[in-house]
């Protein structure tokens, strides 16, 4: 019998084995009480089963609201629970309303979070996942390896057209790979997405005649899914490379939608995934949330990076570079997208923590705030991370490219 | 110039003005440094403006990972920010990425929440939320008056189509007004939606033939997006009058693309709500879930109810029960659908406390845990809020309801 085995990591005042045990009768076969026509032999077939308690150090934490029991008697633990898949079938809605579903909402727990799901082949039959990964997102940006060094656009929101052509221009002459949109630049009045489109591709193409090469462009096209798929054509019509979308806010179930029709890598942001994660307590592990933003069809994956301005440390961080790149269901490859608070200084201790090129590595205000201008921040993060990828000191590599210099003295020394 | 009001909880190691000015900065024109092109015209156009800062006790609870600062000098507020909406438009996906976003992932919050949400008038003007609300509903339940009573199939999975035929027959022939799918059973393998749809609508007709009435069945269609509009047409072509969806498993655009197609009632069920929702430190509240949810057309809306066994408290609760009654941008007119733990004996004091009939009152145990049956527990429901309603003690009816007196017996006396 194929299943789904999901884990959590709960605290609780019940026995373990008890908390556990309603964890699974809840999300599968039971009900608070015993009802009619619940038999044993419909248990035996369709009940989710408890394979695994392994006992962990407290948290510390007071209990999440409306925990039962005495705290003082609190214990935690990882559980693993299998669930046939006969029961929800191979869909991701499905299947979170089965491995998620009311679970944070008991109170036998605590605390109660989803940290990992294994999936059987089913999914990989249903979901084709990326179509692009990072080969076929780095034969689109012309480049022979990466890492890949993009930007975004900023200020987030306020450029008139004239203004985002002239900034992608002077982006795509000074060499970079990637842009995009801010997760802030959807559709709005100020600044439509038609007329985006087609004052970047247009600046992108005649960069492209210049320099022989064209950056790919990440459009933020998120919005009402019944928009998705003619926001996506007027991307591709206007010889656009990428297509961007907040995959919390629209959805897995709207990313997966949209992967059936795209023909253009999709770039996944993953703006609103702290209000689910960032509490150690309750809520979905970014393990979770990478496999299925994957199987949707994301080809590229927000990380975060070293250093970052967010709350995650440089150990989860990495964890998640390395969780995107892991295979799934024999393949899936998407690529990491090491992104907030990115400036050069960071260059060679990524590199070497990271131990791979194959980096989508984007610098927002680590480009454009640099004091010489957004092109003076390209150049400098282009010779870092050639220096890091060559074993050369960062500060030595300034010494002849005063770029570096400059972005080293303004964002601080490498770290 | 149009504003979206969004009102946070938050605690901080920081001075309150500062942290307030970081989320406005944020999620609108800034990022972590000063750039190009970010003029003071442009900022005084989009950027997002602290409207409120209102000083709340501390929580006591120890800071979400990678808050920054010294937590003895925490601080706790409300703190109201308004963004222009052409930063965004009037979508809710990305006034999503607008007013949540990154936020729940800075580290200058160590706590930080969304509690409410005020939107202009252009979304009412997009969104046409729920075709139905009560009056609808009611009229296609054939009834006069609420509480509507209904029921949650038990086992939630693993009946055989025969099975869930004759569950359905007993429960309307004995007079209930309302069954749904529960959230786990979707469209698996073991009873697929087609053969659920059938078997279901043709016990409903036969009922109807024979009672002169038909209860609302409420099918859960909750699947990929490219599938939702097919089940759909599925339940209305056999003649169903309502479909269900996971709101948080296919995502409030799911929602929204449902409804632009359907011609039923939606059951926005709010599984994995307890996600974002449970922490007391992060995410999103009841009331901002139930305002999007109505406004992407959820004509049913899940609050849990009295004494239930999830872990919100009875005033939680009958403040989301208020929530979603209270009108919306002129409408948007949704049915509070309270569940979890219900039984005959919680009637008159939620009557007493909600003080409305327009409400859905399921009980899954709490009816077919019944010591007589399924039929015995709809009787029993029945009794116990015609009481309810017309103030007459639960136990006095029960004298001469024995299907009552036994429900009182099973559940516990009147509370």
């Amino acid at each position: 019998m194929s299943v789904v085995t999901a884990v959590y990591d709960i605290e609780t005042a019940l026995p373990l084995e008890q908390a556990a045990a309603v964890m699974a009768s809840e999300q599968s076969s039971g009900t608070f009480v015993a009802v009619a026509r619940e038999t044993e032999d419909l248990k035996r077939r369709y009940a989710a089963r408890v394979v695994g308690i392994e006992e962990l150090p407290l948290s510390g934490r007071p209990p999440l609201p409306g925990a039962s029991g005495d705290w003082s008697r609190a214990r935690r633990a990882r559980v693993s629970i299998e669930f046939p898949l006969h029961n929800f079938g191979p869909s991701i809605p499905n299947l979170l309303a089965a491995v998620a579903g009311n679970l944070f909402e008991i109170r036998e727990a605590g605390a109660l979070r989803l940290v990992d799901l294994d999936l059987p082949a089913a999914f990989a039959e249903r979901y084709p996942g990326p179509a692009f990964g990072w080969d076929g997102t780095l034969a689109l940006t012309g480049r022979e390896r990466g890492p890949l060094l993009g930007t975004i656009v900023k200020p987030s929101i306020g450029l008139s057209a004239d203004q985002l052509g002239e900034l992608v221009t002077e982006l795509a002459d000074a060499g970079i790979d990637f842009i995009k949109d801010d997760e802030l630049q959807g559709n709005a009045p100020n600044l439509p997405l038609a007329e985006r489109v087609r004052v970047v591709t247009d600046a992108l193409h005649r960069a492209a005649d210049r320099n022989g090469r064209m950056p790919m462009y990440a459009f933020n096209i998120t919005d009402d899914i019944d928009r998705l798929a003619a926001n996506h054509d007027l991307v591709e019509a206007a010889g656009g490379t990428c297509v961007m979308i907040c995959v919390n806010t629209v959805g897995l179930a709207g990313l997966q939608y949209l992967r059936a029709h795209s023909e253009l890598p999709i770039h996944g942001h993953r703006t609103m995934f702290g209000a689910y994660s960032r509490s150690p307590q309750v809520g979905i592990d970014f393990m979770v949330f990478q496999k299925l933003s994957r199987l949707a069809g994301s080809d590229h994956v927000h990380t975060n990076g070293l250093s970052n301005k967010f709350y995650e440390s440089d150990e989860q961080v990495l964890a998640s570079i390395a969780a995107v790149r892991a295979p799934l269901l024999g393949g899936y490859e998407a690529v990491p997208v090491l992104s907030s608070g990115q400036t050069a200084a960071l260059a060679t201790r990524t590199y070497e923590q990271v131990g791979t090129d194959r980096l989508l590595v984007l610098a927002g205000g680590g480009i454009h705030g640099h004091p010489g201008g957004s092109a003076a921040g390209v150049r400098a993060m282009r010779e870092a991370w050639s220096a890091a990828l060559t074993g050369e000191a960062l500060e030595e590599r300034a010494a002849s490219v005063p770029e570096l210099a400059a972005a080293l003295a303004a964002f601080g020394p490498p770290r």
